[in-house]
């Protein structure tokens, strides 16, 4: 039984690169949102036309992308959730909410710093991580057994 | 048939009082997270004992409220996130997020500088407002047809 | 164990009246949409600022009406969409479907000159009528046992 | 992962063979109710023997075209609504209700004569478009990222 | 918390009213279908119209008390379900698979007679009775866990 | 995609093998009981070791039976039920019910003589048929809109 | 809104008691299986016969129990499990697994000699503790934000 | 239709190789727990970091588990728990209350020693046996409907 894997949130570090390459040979399909920020924000008018007004333009983008994001979280076994160092990244926190309403195992990935501000998302996580290789390794202890060293 | 409505999110100001005053007389009743920040950071500690660790002391308390807050968003019917003008207000989203996965109906009240960084947020919601005057609009305009003005 | 009934459609007679009093001693409580199509119209506009667009002018009061009508259909036992004799009312068969997917008990009111437009509604539909007495009746007879005449 | 299609309403022009030939290499996997008129109309009592009322002759029919509505409905990741200019078309907001209160993610698809009329039907919706070509570069987007032009 | 009791099928003898009588004092509101043989029967074209085939004079009733029925056994905590020594009785097996499939506790009625023929039935159901008594005696020791003698 | 369908009921005549026959070329996966009617009555104990009781005896088969019926069931777009001419088939009607709480769309075959005993079980179908061939012919319009003659 | 609170596992001391009483003046409803040991071992054949099989004499009485825990268990907010020094406690066990799988919120009660053993129940918690004095604690503070000392 | 079967309870014999070399040829798939008991208790804090208190370091771990237990069991068809002679087991019998709780089938494996306190983990369960040999049976027989000898 292939293992379904929704990664979530930051989009400026190789995060999910390191974790697919890590991966690799274990029985996982990946899914993740559009990661182009550019395309990811303007979508919407590119397709359904422009808007004068900055909240409309962001909606329709947004509502675009929501498609993807509730298909990959609603099809995934376990969904990944990535605090980056900046940003609101409130999206993220939306999509770790989500993911635990439909009962879905939950991996939040932060650094230390993060800790206090994440504690209520972290609460509701099944595992909470700092670095993608931990991810790799809990994808292979599920899917195998194996434990590192 | 009362419409029972959560009020999640920022804690520092006194919103929540805003919208139960504004609300008086209409058939309403209101659920909200604990909102005495110490006793809510503390809480799990206090009652099961204390941790030496930050991560651990913090999970005891969010599991904690995790009891009343999963409660308050399964009863309502609709749910009230506001975003305040400071910190990181991530278990606001988890909240919002939770509450979209289930299909409540979600209003989320924010400042117009958050606009761009709440889109995902606001796309899942039927509302957006900045004022909490205007979630009193809408739960009269809801229970009795009637508008401002 | 009252009855919940949501009266679903057209707005323009008196029909949701005739069902409120012909039901009267019964143990029923109704819940409709704001049936004032002005402010049903401009609700969203009213309470969350003007659209220069009127697509998003709709859409805000769409869904401000949306809060009370996904309410009223899902709290319902019963969702009674009555189709008038003129307009499109692609709401009211928005409803029926809502509802009948939800797994709602729903009776569909009409004229007989929309039997062949309105087979796929009729055909999840409990009971199809046209005449709010009819609804009555049928109110009774659930509730009571008790047939006409 | 391949993304499951279902296209409802309008039968009288090409739309869902556009739709089909512009997603041609895509991974999506289409689904549509019987276009053929006359069938669709007389499949009940082909099968199952003749009525005198039409009521039943219809519901006949449209009991059966419902077993496969649902299916498509309830397989799918979209749902694609089109509203054509002629005819009342009350089966298509019925599905359009039906895909809604399933949560399934609702494109619809109307000109710009209709939008005031659909206006609830669209606030379900997360995207609203008037051509087939923009469905196709929807679920491009969904699937690979890649934006027109 | 009241105990929601429906009692469905045989509807010639006064089971019913044993247990009604047999309950009084306890925490228990009871449903039934309408037991009006007749009105059951003719319910449909007493309110919606004559119609020339038996078929369809028995649908149409049938949807009708479908409303009653199913309210009654959704809103249910305990389903009761008796077989009486004659005819058919499918409703009431289909009540039970009904009641079955959505998780409600089952207590099925019937002589010895029928065991055999109702193993699938009696497989699904928590108790299995011959008496009236006996399930007033079951609820007795659910509500206040009191034994008779 | 492939159409799930699942064969309930009478098990005395070769209706199965003529669907089966019949739909051959056409995208369907058949499911049903065990019918070797010595098998399925006697399966529990011959696992599980004998019972003194009739009783117990059957339960214990029928709980075994339930694995697959359920498994069945569940997992079907279509459940047809067959009621034959004879004995009580009270584990048709079950599953019928069963069916149609769970959603399922659900054909009933029966001759005319058993139309008025089966009417509640037939009001929850979208087909009832009184041969074999129809629901080739109905499985046939719902894959590929093609109708008899 | 009255917090429902549902208190399972070992029925030797009178931790219920203390937790009832400690709770009083609190907003919450209490409901627990039937705690009489002997009656309820012996509730299936005290109502429904005598078995001569020890298997079967337990299997009445458990299915007769499984009315009134499964209802507690659905209707509750939160699931107190208590393990006590002695016996299997299996059923507790089980309870708790009932609970998690509908999303309860599980407070797990017991002494650090059971810490290791009851990891997987405990982790499934969002509260673990040692004494009823807490749970109060705990009650008080999910109703009203107050917290001990 | 490959049935999917989840192996959960007792490590320490080999049943798990009996019954999956048992149904050699059968469309089974089975999945169960890391079954390797020093990395069931460590895997936690060897991938995410030690603890100083064996109360978290269990935690992790057991969180880390389960990931794959739940997937395991809400992918099933069939849930066996086997509960061997020695140690508390409450995580077999927290899962046997989840696997119910989703409506799983269930089979319970345990020797007649451990009957009485088993009652209510046997009392949900479609069958209970105390042979792996079983097991294989039941599989065959619900596959194919073949009985042994």
């Amino acid at each position: 039984m292939t293992l379904k894997v929704y990664l979530s949130g930051e989009i400026h570090t190789d995060w999910r690169e390191q974790i697919t390459e890590g991966a690799e040979g274990l029985d996982v399909v990946f899914d993740a949102p559009v990661t182009d920020h550019a395309a990811s924000d303007d979508c919407g008018v590119a397709i359904m036309g422009a808007e004068t007004s900055k909240f409309w333009h962001d909606r329709k983008g947004a509502q675009l992308n929501a498609i993807r994001t509730r298909r990959g979280i609603e099809g995934a076994d376990i969904v990944v959730v990535r605090f980056g160092e900046k940003y609101k990244q409130w999206n993220a926190a939306f999509d770790a909410g989500y993911a635990a309403a439909l009962g879905k195992s939950l991996i939040v990935m932060h650094g230390s710093d993060h800790q206090h501000a994440l504690k209520e998302v972290d609460a509701a996580a099944l595992a909470v991580v700092d670095a993608p290789a931990q991810v790799v390794q809990i994808l292979r202890y599920v899917l195998d057994g194996r434990l590192p060293g």
